[in-house]
């Protein structure tokens, strides 16, 4: 088998993908970004979803989740500037109608559009300036439309996330791409996630939704800046067969062979969401190993991936595995503190649970550093998890005073 | 039955207790402030301590908690600058060899010594010199001595924290008071809570470790400033009957009596905790009502007082609503969006889950003050939890840089 590779572009990097952007006023200024975009099939497409567990879901989400069900979809449309969320009944007559008259526009059934909405909450969505826009951006998507899409989709961040890669099946060239807005949001209000990713390679509904699963477990669910989890938070799988590739069938090697490419594409874009999350400075990769049980390792993780104390101390390039030793200890999870090891880059800094004899001034050079690991081996078990996370720094909280 | 009042001072409001502090070296420099201090009851004393959940606990703690077993105490050697924590076996040598040393400079049993440490983690404690302060710091204790023991103690505290009551029991004037460190620590590393109580009820030790444990479940357990957990935090009670009333009785009118006194004493110690954390501006109460259960009461609670983004916004004079609903809506308890309200100091924000007509004015007004109150109401049953926080402020991230 020929190996999976980078290639340029995003999501419409796979062949039979359209993707535009247009300003039609939902936001009350334009400063030259889009606010409403669309990326569509031009041919059937299967589709698989994942939206945020939170228990108050944005009314977008509830509606694609919904039109997602059956397995197909054609067209997404996005927006920025408004969330559609916390606004009741009248939200959901609103992200269903903006869904139908995508629809009517491209000639597609209702439920074969899907609809992510991103920005303030609260306030009601401007339909009626979306539908006015809806022929224009219609005549704006175009094969090459990608990296448009992903700028429009941005809000505060700092660049677009855009990855692509494509490998052979049984001789045909399958493409797989796709974009992402990040999860630290100013202006919008909420740390909302939104992803979308295209392939041309043919795989049914069910296989589609459990490569996406796993994919998105391993990555999105393993990324964290602040810890809160948005009520708008979608990632989206488009697959349309275009690339003539035979389709994927359950437990095939083709089947791993794109989950291996799915995993890649989902990993490298939400490790761009952490390192473009807002003001923060570091990228610090979090592995507990050795834990009683898969649900000990996340809590260690997620607690240490989520201290504030912890996260100011990277921010001081300060070692300080005390704070990482007092999170893993209040997390919950079974551990020894006599026996746990940490390590900073390889670097042992506790073994057995007591400090070693490396000096402070080598575990700060470790931390210093805009991208470093730090290993917790708790020696309880064999469980393991990681976790991606940030530090703390005041420009974060500068930029999430809002308003 | 007379009413409770408040009166001056702390730790040694209550007859027949002594306190004094020393400058024995813990920290390398003095800067006019002592590292070691001394709580004595002139009589035998029943105790009642409750200690860190943390399942990494320090030396001191472990010491304290089998010292505090049988029920008698009349001595707390408590030092700053270094907290005795992640020293493994010798730190246990360490802690046992301080409270036996003070024992003997005062004649006791070491078992009625207690210790508490707070500072830098994971570096021997320096016992030499302890030890050889301790005849100096044993003279050096007086009956006025409790704002010496509340000043020592302090490590980043902006103001010492006191306070006292007294109430008649049979016509005998009963007191009871004490002294408490903040939670948010910068030179420490660790965010270390210490408490001590101190009264002259004559009450048995299993009846005053109930009192105390209601009392904690009710004020030190409900504040938060960062989530985080120390492996040093201790509050202790100590009662020695030198009041003269007779002793409380378990399920007498007394016991409610002191149950009340105990419950101010700890709530206005553990809001001064919250109001001196480092770096912030804002005293919130988060109230959680109505929830279905007083575990999803708390979840909703802690998640909205714990959020990052619902802190910095609040430091941004920021209402932001939005992020209150989304940290309920993920924090794991049952609710229903469409449901939930919401009140800034009474004037409502949300009603059924939608925002109210209620001017975007207004809300700030609350939010800009430097103490406000959230009110969440779930309408999903009977059960209620409050929690005291503060707002997330670049100031706090710059104290927490650390080193």
């Amino acid at each position: 088998m020929s190996e999976i590779r980078k290639i340029k572009g995003g999501a419409t990097a796979a062949t039979g993908y359209e993707a535009g952007a247009v300003f039609c006023g939902i936001k009350s200024t334009n400063k030259g970004k889009p606010d409403l975009a669309l990326l569509v099939s031009t041919e059937p497409a299967t589709v698989a979803g994942t939206f945020t567990t939170n228990r108050v879901k944005a009314a977008p989400v509830v509606v694609s989740m919904d039109h997602a069900k059956n397995g197909r979809a054609q067209a997404i449309l996005a927006n920025s500037g408004n969330a559609n969320a916390c606004t009741g009944a009248p939200g959901l007559v609103n992200a269903r109608r903006t869904a139908a008259a995508t629809a009517s526009t491209l000639g597609l059934d209702p439920d074969e559009v899907l609809v992510c909405s991103t920005g303030r909450i609260g306030r009601p969505l401007p339909v009626e300036k979306m539908e006015a826009s809806l022929p224009a951006l219609a005549n704006a998507i175009h094969p090459k439309g990608g990296p448009g899409l992903a700028k429009a989709i941005m809000t505060s961040d700092t660049f677009a996330k855009e990855f692509a890669v494509a490998f052979k099946i049984g001789g045909k060239t399958v493409r797989l791409g796709g974009c992402a807005k990040g999860a630290g949001m100013i202006d919008p209000n909420m740390a909302t996630m939104l992803c979308f990713l295209t392939t041309d390679a043919a795989i049914p509904a069910p296989l589609l939704r459990k490569l996406l699963r796993g994919a998105v477990e391993r990555s999105f669910n393993r990324i964290t800046v602040d810890g809160d989890m948005s009520t708008n938070d979608t990632v989206l799988l488009l697959a349309n067969g275009a690339s003539g590739a035979a389709p994927i069938r359950p437990g095939s090697r083709e089947e791993d062979r794109f989950q291996a490419a799915l995993d890649w594409v989902t990993r490298e874009l939400s490790w761009m969401i952490v390192k473009d999350g807002e003001g923060v400075s570091k990228f610090v990769e979090v592995r507990v190993e050795g834990a009683a049980s898969a649900k000990d390792a996340r809590l260690a993780a997620e607690a240490v991936a989520n201290s504030m104390l912890v996260k100011c101390s990277w921010a001081g390039n300060d070692p300080n595995w005390g704070r990482i030793v007092d999170a893993v200890g209040y997390c919950g999870a079974k551990i020894n503190p006599e026996r746990a090891d940490i390590d900073y880059d390889g670097v042992p800094a506790v073994r057995g649970g007591l400090a070693t004899n490396t000096p402070l001034a080598r575990l700060k050079q470790v931390v210093r550093k805009p991208r470093f690991s730090i290993r917790i081996d708790l020696h309880e078990g064999k469980a393991e998890h990681v976790v991606w996370t940030t530090d703390l720094t005041t420009e974060y909280v500068v930029l999430n005073l809002s308003e």
